[in-house]
């Protein structure tokens, strides 16, 4: 029996726009897998009925009283969250303190193999701040993998000066991601991924291209892996967009993300690559200037949850 | 009597893609200008045989023979190209030879102010290294300025290393390609252009934006230049899309190239801002390899030729 996956949403800082946006999304086709929402049961509530959805709410404690219904939301909450915190809009200590319980319990549920993947709506780190929450900082083994449709990119550095990104263009580095993107895209179901390979400089043509990118992209050929490269900067994206790739590896922050930013904001999601969870975000934030008002747009949503959907249950990236 | 600016265009090598799309360009509505072509007549008559064009060819010696009548091109032409030497889709010095003498035709009408703007369609390097040409080094006191629909990006450095682009972000240097850019802008029929600058480091946030780049923008202001920013490069170019700007700077190669190719290839053509004249050039190549089919795309070409006919003629960039 092909059981699909379980799949774990955080509904995101209740103040803004995460919830309505969690609930739109799920009403629409999101992919392979069961679903469940961490989060309070009166706010699912609330965005139900703000989105005019048909979902019932099946308000549970513990997550072997999920009974993934259809038509109904299994809510996971973990504490309480007191009503009178929540005011659309407004940065609240209280409701950032609960994001960050509500993510730690997503978290557990993934390393604890009880769920294939977890979902971030959006949360507003100053409201973490307020309640007390710590950001987890990003650690040298994971690279910031940046989705939107057809374009995917993973970043081998992240909040960086530029100077200082020439003393990571290294061909062990560099390697040492090709082999993670490999096995990391083989196990979500994309059987001989085609990795394209930023070169750094104008038309990949300089030293990091020939000492350090250009031999990582052999050694990682000998092994069987299907990197390409170095290519042009301002050709490999638009090749990516064009389905030339599976995904393409950024030296610098910049180098993705203004490919992925000017290309197409909707969509938009990430998730960090090397992680020993699947765990996947929306890129755009909580919106306060328009939450609670039904008009927001939940397509980053919307792909969020189901490329994780159809990771998890290994059937690759969605297309376009 | 308000006259309407004349626009010299150069045909491009005869072995590829250019008489064609300048062809194809022409016939459409390509603004408010008078228009000429440089190259030879009967590669034109060719061309126009190709497309299905109605037009009819007036060849030309002489600039003052110009006559700009409806339906009719004239064509000028400096030299003889020897028929024989025009084989489609196949490297040719004479015409490498021979585009070079066009254009710098094209040159000297501007610098007498002859024409309001040259036009040059997609030439071959290799041709006119064959043909004895020699490649005009570009000055540190031009600046590309690629151009696509709303997406209008200057950038202040250009093949060099990633490594040496440092020592070109100074306020002065910035503040100086601001003042061109706004002069330019002006003329061109932009009464207030409003000027996005990038910064260096991700979310514009580093010690070059603090020292180099946030206090040429402050002193540009206080010269009365509508400049912004440092804007976080990865939302700039996305901002420009939208209409934020009339144009944006960037201090890479790949800043700005990667956020015009990524977001759109097609339309796309360059100009050097801080030329004596006004001289266009489409982003893309001679297409050997599809040249004389009549399928090659002309939207770059008819953007190229467009865009120069109004900003000669004082009314600014096109619409999209």
């Amino acid at each position: 029996m092909n059981v699909s996956p379980i799949i774990a949403t955080m509904i995101g800082d209740p103040c803004g726009i995460g919830p309505e946006v969690t609930i739109k999304a799920l009403a629409e086709e999101v992919g392979p897998a069961r679903h469940l929402l961490v989060g309070d049961a009166q706010v699912v509530r609330d965005a139900i009925a703000l989105t005019g959805s048909r979902f019932a709410v099946h308000a549970i404690s513990r997550f072997e009283d999920a009974r993934f219904e259809p038509g109904r939301l299994d809510v996971l909450a973990r504490g309480t969250l007191d009503p009178g915190a929540v005011s659309i809009g407004q940065l609240s200590a209280a409701c950032g303190k609960a994001v960050t319980e509500w993510w730690n319990l997503c978290i557990q549920l993934a390393m604890d193999k009880r769920v294939a993947a977890i979902v971030k709506a959006p949360v507003n780190s100053e409201a973490i701040r307020l309640g007390g929450g710590a950001s987890v900082p990003k650690t040298n083994t994971t690279y910031l993998f940046l989705i939107t449709g057809p374009l995917r990119v993973v970043h081998l550095t992240d909040h960086i000066p530029l100077r200082d990104v020439f003393s990571h263009v290294r061909k062990e580095v560099i390697l040492q991601a090709l082999r993670l993107i490999h096995e990391s895209l083989q196990a979500w179901g994309v059987p001989a991924p085609r990795i394209g390979v930023a070169g750094l400089n104008p038309h990949a043509y300089g030293t990091e291209e020939q000492f350090e990118i250009g031999p990582a992209i052999e050694l990682a050929r000998e092994l069987g892996i299907d990197a390409y490269g170095p290519v042009s900067p301002d050709s490999l994206f638009r090749l990516c967009v064009e389905g030339a790739y599976d995904c393409v590896v950024a030296h610098y922050h910049d180098q993705g993300h203004i490919a992925v930013k000017t290309w197409r904001f909707d969509g938009n999601c990430a998730l960090l690559l090397g992680e020993p969870y699947l765990g996947i975000s929306v890129a755009h934030g909580t919106a306060f200037d328009i939450a609670g008002k039904g008009i927001a747009d939940h397509r980053s949503m919307t792909a969020a949850i189901k490329t994780v959907s159809m990771l998890a249950a290994g059937q690759g990236f969605p297309g376009e």
